[in-house]
């Protein structure tokens, strides 16, 4: 035997869930084994190089609250950071870091080898010890057997992974990387159902022979902020992305290969992610928009190599790259390795607790791609949660679930395990219903106390929260209670197109009004004195308390109608295609499933809480 | 057509041997494309985490001297530095430095990628296109065509690699990455002879696990030198290894697994590396011996994981961990990686050209292990002189040769290409007949000037030799023409145990004694105020050249002899085991072959000038 003792968890696969999974595990105590095919991959972005984005970044903050490493590992290896959507509410605000492809993989790997209680081993896992309805461990491709009271499957794209480039098709899980076999058929023999999903990614070219001149270029943010709650060095210098567009040759050379492609003659039959299409996806189902956006993003601070976002393909290579000389700036781009299309297996999610355990084998638990799911931030924080779990059932504690008014975490485990999935699920604020109170920048104050008494957040984490509250709240009293004469506040309410006021107003009363902020009203001398005894994040955090309170109880209002009314039946035969603000997805699914109560229609993957909202003001109507 | 423009230079593999050729040919000006399986592993250290030893610090110093980086990747990913034999004469001093994996393959990619002339892209080359004797591109898994004027071929152990731990088998080029097929049996089908060798690599611990307490630390050099001419930076800080022995227990639990054993029981029929056994074979082959010397080998700045050399092993994994618990220091060792053997495709070197161009197919060039060498150094001397071959066959050039007398790259080449080998050949300092004038200190005035003709290294090199030369030899001229009285260097004499002189000698002549330094000579005033105005360098290229004037000359002399009396004829069924000073494996090759002439026995793969000496001075007798 080459390993003697049971671990508590064994985690199978060492990316954004496997390395979320192992640690959280391995930091609450549990005796903890991080199996992976290659140690030098750990932490490996498949992808593109880039963590966050619109309800991504928030579930980076809520990974990073609880006391993940996502954030951390982001944070130290970004080369870019930019908050999204500053011109929207603060529910939309949403953080996003380009990263250095392969410091995000050596912090990984530094922060999971200085984690106590983690050991690891290089091997593929072939088959689960299972006896009597309980995983016991796992088998290896070398035939070594390692026993564990619990076992999280984070397999990724690699289960039975079949690459696709034009017509020409390759085992591996990871371009140059192979594939894992073995436990798909041994589950789907234990009676688990198992489908295929398709996942794709661009070509990668030389930066060297870009033409910078002939792109936009977009730059990180003046003044950079990072994802984790605690004190993660903020960035003092940034690389650029370059934003440029296809055109109408693109998109004709691209149809050249159509004939070509495995998504449109058939060889993949599997359904690939709705908004991380492939360039040619996007050319055949919006065929009267004439450009797309493409994104040329750096992939670290020392390396030329060049990810063009929004450029994914499995057409033949030749064509990928005949079609790129066409965009402006990449008329003589060199290609490094052409993009491609991955099918994988999955096991659809329903089949699994809101734990993240499997229904049908005890002590089995599923991450990431794995459940369906596309993204490194969905990843992360499923691997989060079933590394949780698993160690709480080991050690015969309660089980921990987020529900939907906690996390965008609690949203997605619970779309997944009620909804399941029939394509690659993504993450928006639009699949939250609560998604005002699920907001970046109160991650902390949401999750960090829960993650503290879990015994997973450490003190320091709790403490920076505590305070952010204390300070925050006394900030936001101070703006309740200050009260300011129309002599002093209505030249500011003038300089910023608002109507003056003829007798005195609260501070915060003022600052409700659309075109005022916090910083503008520091044009008052005191108010300056007193708000300048608070950081960013306080004062932040106070603001949005004060401007966005209405807000927030007009969601709370609508969500309880959301749920009175939720029995409402729906006509037969309804014609969704007439609804124009529902999603284009939602028409698609509620045409072909024809739900017969709202209920109903919010269960079908792909239906999001906005959709059903939508749905009833029709029907009251 | 992905590629339409043809290549100067293909270079297919992107470890020691495919870098160097690449960076050569680049930077020579050859349109040059570098072709990897996996461009996340350019650079990687498939074995040990160091570079250099004896006779290979020489050939890195070698490479460097040329203009190749092998040195300056290694410095700048170098974590310890030591001048190995420094108590033997200076062609024995050999430098050796451990290294950073992941920061030695990061250099290594940002050098190439910040090479002009240099393309780059992913996928597996599967066969060459060869026209009428003459190769002109390759073709990829993909199907991809690339058409090259010259192709170099340096597939390392990827050539249907097979991995064996114990009786389990794995196809693969390293440990969790696919193996590479086609070009094998594509070669073979054209005429190449082609076969099987063997290498292993041993197990990867967690450095968290071991007790350093029980074992003898190994720290870099006080005063840590480099191998770069150029100015890369010197070592600031260190990383020690730590050293421990086998035992008999060791042995005993190791012998338990031979039946399981590929190398033991006819599963692996290749030929491993002699002087790299696996510990299995170590305590097969030296049965009397009761204890091997291990070193715990940091793999890196910021990693737990600890390389275990001295443990090469494919004995099954249980086997191994148990026989490693052990070993003082490893009693709770933890693996990470098990060590396994590994077979791969090699062409016997005599069908190549000094240039490493294959005799059977134009402008098609190997080097590295598919030549059966083993070693990063020699891989990349190879890749190197491959690199360069190509770019000048290619541009009409002269062939670029180094012959014995000039380089270990030159013993390397030549010996591969008369005498072949069946085994992985490595370099030693005693395979070159003249290594007082192959030394690691002055590689730079050997090449570097032969290097600036050809285009490779650049004016600062040949600047910076030049100074060295001329500074070393002004403070030669110095020391040879200074004479010192009795009653200045008598007290030195007699402080270091050399006896007094009655009248005044030349400071060069007091320096030829044993006990005698340039160092020791500074505590004489003048000589010392003389010697600060030069560096170190310069101060060691005179000393050496005072020094060893008089053991430079007599091997010289012993070279002419050993030329004149080569066709001396040895009588039948000689016992060569009677000559105890000849190698061990000399003597069971010769005692194999019984070759009739010393000029055959020199040709024998394995027995090197020095045997050739001693059988000579044996026979005169």
């Amino acid at each position: 035997m080459l390993f003697n003792e049971t671990y508590d968890v064994i985690v199978v696969g060492a990316g954004h869930a496997g390395c979320e999974a192992a640690a959280a595990a391995a930091n609450l105590g549990s005796k903890t084994m991080l199996i992976t095919m290659n140690m030098q991959t750990i932490g490996q972005m498949s992808c593109n190089p880039a963590m966050g984005g619109i309800a991504k970044g928030q579930i980076v903050r809520e990974i990073d609250a609880m006391g993940g490493f996502s954030g951390i590992v982001a944070d130290k290896s970004a080369i870019q950071f930019k908050m999204l959507n500053l011109s929207k509410g603060p529910a939309m605000w949403s953080p996003r870091t380009q990263n250095d492809r392969m410091k995000f993989a050596e912090e990984w790997r530094y922060v999971l080898e200085n984690t106590p209680n983690l050991d690891f081993f290089q091997d593929m896992v072939k088959s689960l010890i299972i006896n009597n309805g309980k995983v016991e461990g796992v088998i290896t491709s070398l035939g070594i057997e390692i026993k564990g009271k619990s076992v999280v499957l984070t397999n990724g794209t690699f289960l039975n992974g079949l690459i696709h480039v034009g017509d020409k098709q390759l085992g591996g899980g990871r371009m140059g990387e192979p594939k894992a076999y073995g436990i798909t058929e041994q589950l789907v023999d234990l009676g688990f159902e198992a489908g295929r999903m398709k996942t794709g990614t661009p070509v990668r070219v030389d930066g060297r022979s870009l033409d910078y001149s002939k792109m936009e270029e977009q730059a990180g943010d003046k003044n950079p902020q990072k994802f984790s709650y605690l004190d993660t060095p903020k960035l003092t210098k940034q690389r650029s992305c370059y934003i440029t567009y296809t055109n109408d040759t693109v998109h004709e050379i691209l149809r050249t290969g159509f004939d070509k492609s495995p998504m449109f003659n058939g060889t993949i039959q599997s359904i690939g992610p709705r908004y991380c299409p492939s360039i040619e996806d996007k050319i055949n189902r919006f065929a009267e928009r004439n450009r797309h956006q493409l994104f040329a993003e750096p992939e670290g601070w020392n390396t030329v190599e060049v990810y063009v976002n929004g450029f994914s393909s499995s057409l033949p290579e030749d064509v990928q790259l005949k079609a790129l000389h066409h965009v402006p700036g990449f008329e003589k781009a060199k290609i490094f390795r052409p993009g491609y299309a991955i099918e994988y297996d999955y096991f659809p999610p329903t089949q699994l607790k809101h734990t993240l355990e499997t229904k049908l084998i005890e002590n089995l638990y599923f991450a990431g791609q794995i459940n369906g799911t596309t993204g490194y931030e969905e990843a992360a924080g499923q691997g989060l949660m079933a590394g949780i779990n698993a160690h709480n059932k080991v050690h015969e504690k309660d089980e921990f679930i987020l529900s939907r008014d906690e996390a965008y975490i609690g949203v997605l485990i619970d779309d997944l395990i009620t909804k399941g999935t029939e394509e690659p699920y993504r993450m928006f604020t639009s699949r939250a219903e609560y998604r005002l109170l699920l907001r970046q920048d109160n991650a902390d104050i949401r999750l960090t106390e829960k993650a503290y008494n879990l015994g997973l957040a450490k003190e320091e984490r709790l403490k920076n929260m505590e305070e952010k509250v204390a300070k925050s709240s006394e900030l936001e009293k101070f703006l309740r209670e200050t009260s300011l004469k129309p002599g002093i506040i209505n030249p500011i309410l003038e300089a910023n197109e608002s109507s003056p006021v003829d007798q005195a107003y609260r501070a915060a009363q003022i600052l409700t009004r659309p075109n005022l902020s916090l910083e503008k009203l520091t044009a008052i001398d005191f108010i300056k004195e007193k708000v300048e005894q608070y950081n960013e994040e306080q004062k932040e955090q106070a603001e949005i308390n004060i401007k966005y309170k209405g807000y927030i109880e007009k969601e709370r209002d609508n969500v309880a109608k959301l749920q009175r009314l939720e029995t409402i039946r729906i006509p037969e035969d309804f014609d969704y295609s007439k609804i124009s603000s529902l999603s284009a997805e939602a028409k698609q699914k509620l045409n072909k499933i024809q739900p017969k109560t709202i209920a109903q229609a919010g269960r079908i993957s792909g239906v999001s809480p906005a959709d059903i909202n939508v749905l009833l003001i029709y029907l009251e109507r």
